[in-house]
């Protein structure tokens, strides 16, 4: 018999079908045995009433079983029926269960509302926590922040390219690079696409990626992870960059609007509030935001190359109660100390026009329009006394005509994070690497085993 | 005034327009200097006409310049229009020329036509050469061979996750894996999401991920690269392993579909042919195809634990000539000579259920049915000689109830290759990584500079 989807029982009432689905929960009551069962489109609850040939099997069964349900869909009596449940109204009247698979006894509680580890539990044992709806509705959030990401890019001309993660370059004083063995030489892992999309904007104008980036972040906080999604974007033709800021504000305006409608059960389920985005953020200048934070705090930062936490959390909460608006650009920073790419403001050019987003007091996206000057950029990789040999692919770019540009790039873990109101950004991440873990705590990690497809 | 993209000028006919972009072509008549101009959305032919105050301007350009152009939008004289091509029948007729960037000589021809560099000088000059239509429309096609998996896989019910990269184990042996320092431990570049997405199937049933494999391949083949895009599928509930090989076909035969239909431009200008795939793609087991080989060549190869790469090409040839087919699926190897996970054949144990499918004498894709049964997989483990303290995760998703299931994995840059009949896998990564080369030749890097957004 064909198997029907739970999710699509509410079309077969009165009908004998098939399921197919996990028991996440068994509720024995002697003469009766209740299930909840689970597939990927949904829950539905099953019956064995008094006398079924299904009893036997019923009796043997435990929570997480695989199993395939033959029954009777039935319309519940009206008393019965759990109207705010999808499948509250229908209930599967069980004539027969085979087991696909066992499962040992569960080594806590898997239910909805039982469900209560502290996080390193959770992470240990990772592959049984991913069955919880909980859990699942941080992952379907983060798809979606994903995935309309990449519609949004591509709706607004860009094109989708693949970042390298293997590089030859390595960060300043190779802190916080990961380095790697490359036959007998030595390579990194990339701490962003950033010289890579500028080269490939230079050929199709606009482009994006959704890539993995590392960071050998030496802090266990509860903000940094050593492996991250990052989504990243980068385009040509700029008046100013202005319209760098412009675009990174649509297109988060765009995925929140898409989270919104398209996850309204994960919103609820997690209890979270999408913030505020008005109709035109506020942007200030570092120097304008440091002048607020004084004139509101007494805390005097002015002349400070950047804001630290502290002050990103104050700044937000100013702009918070003058607009409403949680979100806040801030541009302007002294230009030595961001990277030599970043465009200088022509008139003063001791500041740059690099940009970052903050929301509710964290950093969610940096940006900016870069030089695309050859001579400019020549003059600033000799500032910077960078070796100009070591980014010749990316100065090529530039050499042979690169239009006014600038980009964004996003964090796909933080993000899921701070929509979502979660307190660490180990729970925005399936399989999150950090300083003591990588699936299991490091000291237990030794050589392993061939895991491939071949 | 406004910026109209290139692509759209066939509807400002008769008007006045402004619109950006990199000289493609410049060709000076003397009295009259005609330009390609090439935006994001297309090409278009300027002529400066004589008399025009825009000649100065047009004396000094050279070929990817970046300019911005105003001019009127005329339709050529019949006589004059090339209807094969887009815009074919319109040009600029141009006011005003700026230029936003200038570009130095080229270092080579980058005409249509003209453009014919070995492969070294491509990878050389890579940020260059990614402008060339042939070169992007590789990229095209291979954006069209990504997206397509995407869509099939989310139309078919799977759930996109993000599998990790740093992984803690090693491949057998440690040939072939990549170790990287992670603090003061070791640890590993995934050669595959394998076990990650089985984990995965277990919570949300179909599955799927887009994601960068590493192979430290110590041979500089035409067919290897160090790091590629793996497409990866997984799915649980189905009823035998060919429920695994139908779901790839349909697969492939959606993204062959979408190729065909969004790229036919780019498939002409590569002068490539997609592959046959005719209704119910030709099966045989390892055994069958290896009596084929035999009657056919009397090369006996029965009894060997797979085929070779002059095998495939000869099992691809029979199976041309008998079914018109460019493609074959293998399956039945030798349940020892592949990874503990793969299920054997029930009632001939000692040959497993996984497969290959095939096309034009190169495996395209590996996948097959796997052990979903606990007790099974822990007698593997052992007979494997594994460590099953080192897989704990992927073990635990099974010790709670795991539904029968199969999945596939299929490389995009292999694809994209013998779609379009490349002859080196390199020009099928925009920057790709092998043992000589990380865009520059190995030789040439040491440490290089600090290259992130922040």
């Amino acid at each position: 018999m064909e198997r029907t989807l739970i999710g699509e029982l509410g079309k077969h009432v009165g009908e004998t079908v098939s399921i197919s689905g996990w028991v996440d929960v068994r509720r024995d009551q002697g003469k009766m045995v209740f299930f909840d069962f689970r597939d990927r489109s949904g829950f539905v609850q099953g019956v064995v009433l008094p006398g079924s040939s299904a009893m036997g099997a019923a009796k043997d069964i435990r929570n997480e079983y695989v199993v395939r349900v033959k029954g009777v869909v039935n319309k519940r009596p009206e008393k019965n029926a759990q109207a705010e449940r999808r499948n509250g109204d229908i209930e599967l009247e069980i004539k027969q269960i085979e087991v696909l698979a066992e499962a040992e006894p569960l080594p806590f509680d898997m239910s909805l509302d039982g469900f209560n580890l502290d996080l390193a539990t959770q992470l240990d044992h990772r592959a049984l926590v991913l069955r919880h709806p909980r859990v699942q509705a941080i992952f379907k959030v983060q798809n979606v922040i994903i995935d309309s990401f990449r519609q949004f890019m591509k709706s607004q001309g860009f094109f989708e390219f693949q970042a390298p993660i293997i590089t030859p370059s390595v960060a300043e004083g190779g802190a916080e690079v990961f380095e790697m063995n490359y036959f007998d030489k030595k390579a990194y892992l990339t701490q962003s696409p950033q010289l890579y999309k500028q080269i490939v904007m230079t050929a199709f104008e606009r482009v994006f990626s959704v890539n993995k980036i590392f960071r050998a972040e030496p802090s266990a906080t509860t903000r940094h992870l050593t492996e991250v999604v990052s989504l990243d974007a980068e385009f040509g033709f700029i008046e100013s960059w202005e319209d760098v800021r412009d675009m990174s504000e649509e297109t988060v305006r765009w995925i929140l609007h898409k989270v919104q409608r398209q996850c309204t059960e994960e919103l609820a389920l997690l209890g979270a509030t999408l913030p505020t985005m008005i109709e035109k953020t506020p942007s200030l200048s570092l120097t304008e935001a440091q002048e607020k934070i004084f004139a509101k705090t007494s805390r005097d930062i002015r002349g400070e190359k950047d804001l630290n936490p502290e002050d990103e959390r104050t700044l937000c909460e100013i702009i918070k109660e003058e607009t409403d608006s949680d979100f806040v650009y801030v541009y302007g920073y002294p230009t030595r100390a961001k990277p030599f790419y970043v465009y200088p403001n022509p008139e003063h050019p001791e500041f740059n026009e690099g940009m970052d987003l903050l929301c509710r007091g964290v950093e969610w996206l940096s940006g900016g329009r870069r030089i695309n000057n050859y001579a400019q950029l020549i003059t600033h990789v000799k500032e910077w006394g960078m070796d100009s040999a070591k980014i010749s692919g990316f100065l090529e770019a530039f050499k042979y005509g690169a239009p006014p540009e600038g980009g964004f790039a996003l964090g796909a873990e933080r993000m899921t994070m701070q929509i979502l109101g979660l307190k660490n950004i180990r729970e925005a991440s399936m399989f999150p690497r950090d300083l003591n873990r990588i699936d299991t705590l490091l000291s237990e990690t030794q050589d392993g085993h061939n895991i491939t497809e071949n």
